[in-house]
């Protein structure tokens, strides 16, 4: 059985790496989207994708809602203006930059999917989340970055919205209980691509040298 | 200015996102490496390209520690074992089939990086993260997985252990009060490849349709 394995298992070349680091370099967090649709069954195809991911204990907490409904769609727009107001409010001397920033492509974006955590999933039977809980979140963040790298390998652009009261997301979706808010994606065709963050762009903040992130022990 | 990143930005073709999907499905979690030490500078590399990674607000809160002292690296051996002896109590009726789990290759992997957010950076000025400070723990989960892809590009395994209490970690590691366990990961070659999951070869969990995972509103 292992050598059959062995025998079928992919090897990347160099090109490939290349490229996959291309990609890491180019994705980007979207908020200026065509209104284009995306062909249907393209989310469905990347949600496919995205559960691919690793995910504790075999847990498969991810939970996405495709958020279709006009009335909920404005419920979440209204959220994030409110939110997105009160951190207007929190930044002092930077405010005006502030509110300067595009951060989110909830008018334009065709697609909206909002992502959550089941915490309450039986799935894995509790393996490896005793001692740390938060790693079905966690589990949900990384197919999430799954699905934004396959979206961005079509083409098509993510933008995660954080700027969002959790409790209340839920309430507009009517989701179970025991679902966490992990994030809301507008998904759709970039207006524009760059290799560089927004933010940096904008002059909000850079990137930092990755050497100064790493300690030795 | 647009033009000109329009100019040079990168096109992936149905090959490279074939190739995608390989390196997604080949992705393991690995627990069972060989001894043969990395090539000097592999982790740091590895690193430098995890800094891609998306990040709320640009706060990059990633912190790597990697571990090479063996009293520390026997310490978290220590607290793995006693967690997971923990682990096992709780495990009722699945007790014998857990206890025949591998879930660490602590024992053998050459390389042991602890991975924490610092929720206490600056970075970012909070953009984003007022209403989900957990966004910053998200985001490094999301460094964890984009290490652990690039690794695999090049033919390195991951295992990411989380059965750790997370207060002993930064203790034996003597971290900064305000940073964040997110998980612990061993890297080495890994002794075998395969496109299922080892808890699904070994019949602990099984992977699900993602239709299942998928709804509208």
């Amino acid at each position: 059985m292992e050598a059959k394995l062995r025998a079928r298992h992919p090897d990347f070349d160099p090109t490939f790496r290349d490229q996959l680091r291309a990609l890491l370099a180019w994705r980007r967090d979207v908020r200026r989207f065509k209104r284009d649709a995306l062909a249907p069954g393209t989310i469905e195809r990347l949600i496919g994708i995205a559960c691919l991911s690793p995910s504790v204990g075999l847990s498969e907490p991810w939970r996405f809602v495709i958020v279709e409904d006009q009335a909920r769609r404005a419920a979440i727009r209204d959220c994030f203006e409110a939110c997105n107001q009160d951190a207007l409010h929190q930044q002092s001397d930077r405010a005006s930059l502030y509110a300067r920033l595009k951060l989110s492509g909830l008018d334009d974006a065709p697609c909206q999917i909002a992502v959550f955590a089941d915490r309450a999933t039986a799935q894995g039977h509790g393996l490896g989340r005793l001692t740390m809980p938060a790693t079905l979140d966690y589990s949900v963040a990384i197919a999430i970055h799954t699905l934004w790298l396959a979206a961005r390998a079509e083409g098509i652009g993510v933008g995660w919205v954080s700027i969002l009261d959790p409790a209340r997301v839920a309430e507009i979706l009517d989701v179970p209980q025991d679902w966490t808010f992990i994030g809301h994606l507008c998904i759709g065709c970039p207006e524009e691509e760059a290799d560089l963050p927004a933010l940096q762009r904008q002059g909000w903040e850079r990137r930092h040298p990755s050497a100064g992130v790493v300690i030795y022990r």
